[in-house]
């Protein structure tokens, strides 16, 4: 498993999607898979998928399929979520909360830590077992604990700074709700910007476009 | 404002970044804009812009820019967010009420009527404004409001038996946060599936590919 040459965002973007349809298999009690097959699944063309694993050295042998349980393992570690990373999120509103409460952070790679809020009321209190902490003690806790990520639950407003201020203190990726896109990649730091909104209005355009 | 062909799913999926760029543009009291500084601000060419907004006639003139309140319009229009659609969430839990408690329906074109959850304890409560019913009077409901779409916030599992039997009784359209992707295209419903787990993986490879 070797990375050939810089591996266009489209290609990694789909990363996720694989390891979550190989993951299902695996769940299915699938052993084996042709190329074909998980293209079907998938809504992808077969050499698409060839295309994208040999960006990656690919993981398998011709005619004979990918074994299910190794393509979950080498996919799981090109998206390093066994590399031990962890997080922080910031802002306990509601949309923090419900992350806090059902999202299952170990499964795309982060142990998350805590969560920070500004509201002195929600300080001391926990969430789907994450302890929420006053945003006073936020830098002491980056120098401390150095996180590799930032969850961003905040409202809008000031998110540019306050992501700013993050990189400054160490923080390398930025996982993005507050509406405002970011973009730090001049600075080298990945944001994923989450508009939700975004897929309500596709679905609002596709239900017009419907016969 | 006319549509010259079957637009593409990648067109479709740009045009609300391009209705949220064009409403903060406004917001920022700009009037008109070139296809060269709203790409830039976009991280997108001029010549995709021009392209992308050529499958819907284009709305410029030729080196005289987009006038930023006509295209917020016209957008909006192709988007379909002024045509009082209509949507019911079902599942109440944690993801369901931060939807209900925050998410701003009406700015992504869809009315929201009320919510529907299997737990008898949540029956009469209201979130976000919007009053949660029992589960045994959906049908009824679906029949006489025939909502467009359905916003499923259930957990994973009986999803797919769900989606089809709403399908039946006349909806249209789903937002689907169970996990588990929902393919209707083959019954001619358009389906968003949200995977929030998605963007934090890619946010794990890139934190991972950073040098």
């Amino acid at each position: 498993m070797e990375r050939k040459h810089e591996v266009s965002k489209a290609v990694i973007q789909r990363l996720p999607r694989y390891y979550r349809n190989i993951c299902e298999l695996k769940a299915e009690g699938v052993q084996r898979i042709s190329s074909r097959a998980l293209a079907e699944r998938m809504g992808l063309t077969a050499s698409q998928i060839r295309q994208d694993f040999n960006c990656f050295g690919g993981f398998g042998q011709q005619g004979y399929g990918y074994n299910v349980e190794k393509l979950k393992d080498e996919l799981g570690t090109i998206l390093g979520l066994d590399a031990g990373r962890t997080a922080i999120l910031l802002g306990a509103g509601n949309l923090g909360r419900a992350l806090l409460n059902n999202f299952d952070f170990s499964a795309s790679g982060f142990r998350l830590l805590c969560a920070f809020d500004a509201n002195p009321e929600l300080t001391g209190k926990s969430f789907g077992g994450y302890e929420v902490r006053s945003s006073d003690t936020l830098d002491a806790f980056l120098a401390e604990h150095k996180p590799d990520a930032v969850v961003l639950t905040i409202p809008r407003g000031n998110a540019p700074e306050i992501a700013c201020d993050l990189v400054e203190h160490g923080v390398r990726g930025l996982w993005n709700f507050t509406g405002e896109d970011l973009h730090l990649e001049g600075l080298g730091i990945p944001v994923e910007n989450v508009h939700l909104s975004d897929s309500m209005m596709t679905l609002c355009h596709l239900i017009g476009a419907q016969h």
